[in-house]
């Protein structure tokens, strides 16, 4: 299983560890290109109905993962469902184990709290009252 | 101008105040239809590079509010920042407001917090040592 795009949000340290995330919250500048880039597609994987749902449904699984036989209730086939599983993964939201018969899912809690931090309000400079004319 | 959009993250009391984000954290149990549809619909719009680029320039920007004029440096002609601020205020993520010759947006911090408070990362039941079978 390839990391790679998991730890697309994250900085890595030298020795290959995770560091910190790569995007100031988007409050504090303007994102560069290459940032927005990376974080658009974070984004663009959870801006589906059906894909929120079944990454809600994984991110709270007993035991903090899931495989597609634990997660068909939300309106979709298993083929769809298993579209949508590997979705998430390809934009680095989930990891993948395959163990025997069952592949599963696994949230990746570094990215989400990239994700979340991203969303932190920060009070941008200037912003010390109302801004509208008197 | 209609808030309807903006505050569809959010639940309102009685008295129209805004109370309580209306989604719980994504790791927290599974969302509903409902829930999803909402939240969705917010993450979709930031799931585009150029609107997000838009999104932290206005979110940043001195003041807290921008006009086009303003964050016309992303590499797209003013018209097509214009689409994209629209399609932001559509999923109730910017306020806008017309003064004059321009219109000017304005991030919603609530609805930002409502979204951070989504990506909160909380440790699903039954999390409490490796989940694989032994």
């Amino acid at each position: 299983m390839s990391n790679t795009r998991v730890l697309a949000l994250l900085d890595s340290a030298d020795d290959g560890t995770v560091a910190a995330p790569c995007c100031p919250p988007l409050t504090e500048r303007p994102f560069s290109a290459e940032e927005a880039e990376t974080a658009a597609r974070m984004f663009k994987a959870l801006g589906d109905p059906v894909r929120l749902r079944l990454f809600s449904a994984v991110a709270s699984h007993e035991g903090g993962e899931a495989c597609v036989c634990d997660i068909s209730d939300v309106g979709v086939s298993q083929p769809t469902v298993s579209h949508h599983l590997k979705k998430l993964k390809d934009a680095g939201l989930l990891a993948s184990e395959r163990r025997g018969t069952w592949v599963y899912y696994r949230v990746e809690p570094a990215v989400l709290a990239a994700m979340g931090r991203l969303l932190t309000v920060t009070p941008p400079v200037g912003r010390q009252g109302p801004a509208g004319p008197a």
